[in-house]
């Protein structure tokens, strides 16, 4: 099985740790390694064969890139020259696992992700690549634990096969971001899951679906394809004219042969600050800490203090700080999307070298 | 009249701006001047004459305050070689002045404080020092605009007499800072003034008073003044045996020549960060900002950054932020006092570079 790895993002909910030079994947927002580091190390382990994994990344990232991932053939380092969604990011690695082994099974994994268990991960995906070996387009379903508005959902329908013994599921529909009210139902209904973002298929099936359901991009594919890779400038006038578009959207809920593998593996996109707490390590008072930091009746603070300097904080609560070498964020952890609003203010300052 | 600034202090409740090293009285809290520089200015005038400005401050700030005053003759800059608190301090300036002009008038005043009206300072200590000169000590008492619980107050007596249209007032007794029911029934009285600690005497008369009611001070005034200034070893060797004592404790309150001049001249002691939006400019939302900030929905905060780097606040109310070169701290308004917990945590893990 392939290992695609999506790492084009550009998320800004991280600021001022996140740039738009350094985007949230190459962070070590948990532990010691960068998030894309343990993508990869969570796909196929620590120590497993890494010619098989492909990372898809935006052009300007290749230095970054290619220092978490020393150990990933350059080969398979696959570099957009613009951000155009993820459906032509997985054609992009679709097309160059086919001109290898033209039914072949991938795995997309995002790159920013946190998963608390990488073991059960591979057992899910093993699963998936099983029914997928068999023709169908399988999502991972996260079971969910909470009534959470900030992803879209996958109602699970029949079951349709065993592999390993993980039953695997028809997809009846995927729902986008619901109501607080709509997500309390789908938890307490049970045959809901979360949409992490993750799809395995056999390439062959995945750009038949493409020429199908995305005409334009398929066409653009094949251009691609007939550029044998290699070809930087091609590319470069190339990939800009593909057409935007999510797999999700034009794909995803456009084909009838989509299955799901429910999962539970201690998944967290880690959308913002306010989300640490869910996948890092508490501190008696379910503060997190990182770096130089004096707190002083504290309590549910994320306080990220690797920037080179102490951070004290005296009885706070709910709060976010993050220091960095050259700005300083404080924000309520319930208001932590709000620091695109700092962005757009430097952004109208022309305060680039912050952004 | 002679006046002398008091700048021994080495408070830590504008840490992470103040330091031991460099304490209150020489940072620019408000305004751009450094607050001793502020107070030479507020007593004299900005262009007036300095022979008479007499600076007592502690001898590792020595440079520090040479910086701050460039315009002081070296002569008048006296130094401790340790704090022994106010009534050694005003001691040792009463020697000095005494020595020069044995019954000249003496202003006694803080270098940390803010004044907002300097010209309606100067006008009350002018009446101050008429009153000081017929050999009253005088204080100046601050119209209440609040029951604060952090200052002492005055007691205001009978009127004793009116010097250049401003009267004078017997002192009835000095009280402790009091509870806050105690300081409510104070401001609705009309005749309770805050304290200050600012004093306008005779010399001579201030040396009579410390001889009454402080003998042992008065022996080692004695000997420091039989030195004749200039032997700075004796002065180290002599300035440690000399009692720790506050002026008001050690004579105002048991002196019976005392007198008070009411004024109003928009002061504050700017005891904490807290206490900055009353001696500040005030943003549209009530904030007090300084240096390079991003504030998105914030209200009545305080942002120091004049570290270097932008600091960026989202939705926060009533929070003090601060920003140096190697220190952030984050604390909410009421809690500002409570830094000196930091302090502490930072003393117990040896980081004295920081304190």
């Amino acid at each position: 099985m392939y290992v695609v790895i999506m790492a084009g993002g550009s998320g800004t909910r991280f600021w001022p740790r996140s740039r738009r030079r350094l985007p949230k994947q190459f962070l070590n927002i948990v532990g010691e390694r960068p998030l894309l580091r343990a993508a990869v190390d969570n796909a196929v382990g620590s120590s497993g064969d890494r010619s098989c994994v492909l990372v898809v990344a935006g052009t300007s990232h290749q230095p970054l890139v290619e220092q978490c991932l020393p150990d990933v053939p350059r080969a398979n380092l696959l570099y957009e020259p613009v951000g155009r969604n993820t459906a032509p990011a997985i054609g992009f690695a679709c097309v160059e696992i086919a001109r290898r082994e033209p039914h072949a099974v991938a795995a997309v994994l995002p790159s920013d992700h946190v998963i608390g268990d990488p073991v059960a991960l591979r057992a899910a995906l093993a699963a998936a690549a099983a029914a997928a070996a068999d023709g169908a387009i399988v999502t991972i379903g996260i079971q969910p634990t909470r009534p959470e508005t900030g992803y879209g959902y996958i109602a699970r329908g029949d079951q349709i096969a065993v592999h390993g013994g993980q039953p695997i599921y028809r997809v009846s529909s995927f729902v986008e971001k619901p109501k607080r009210e709509v997500a309390e139902r789908y938890l307490a209904a049970g045959n809901y899951f979360w949409n992490a973002g993750m799809f395995v298929f056999r390439v062959d099936v995945m750009l038949a679906a493409i020429r199908a359901h995305m005409p334009e991009l398929a066409r653009g594919l094949d251009q691609l394809a007939a550029l044998g890779g290699g070809d930087d400038a091609a590319l470069a006038r190339l990939y800009p004219q593909l057409p935007a578009q999510s797999i999700d959207f034009g794909v995803m809920e456009r084909v009838d042969n989509v299955a799901m593998v429910p999962a539970n593996f201690g998944w967290s996109d880690v959308g913002s600050w306010a989300a640490l707490p869910e996948v890092a390590a508490l501190d008696s008072n379910r503060n997190v800490v990182a770096g130089d930091t004096v707190l002083v009746d504290c309590a549910e603070c994320v306080v990220d203090a690797r920037g080179g300097r102490l951070v004290a904080l005296v009885g706070c609560r709910d709060l976010v700080v993050v220091d960095t070498e050259d700005a300083v964020l404080v924000v309520p952890r319930e208001r932590s999307q709000e620091v695109r609003q700092v962005l757009a203010e430097l952004e109208r300052n022309g305060r680039t070298n912050l952004l």
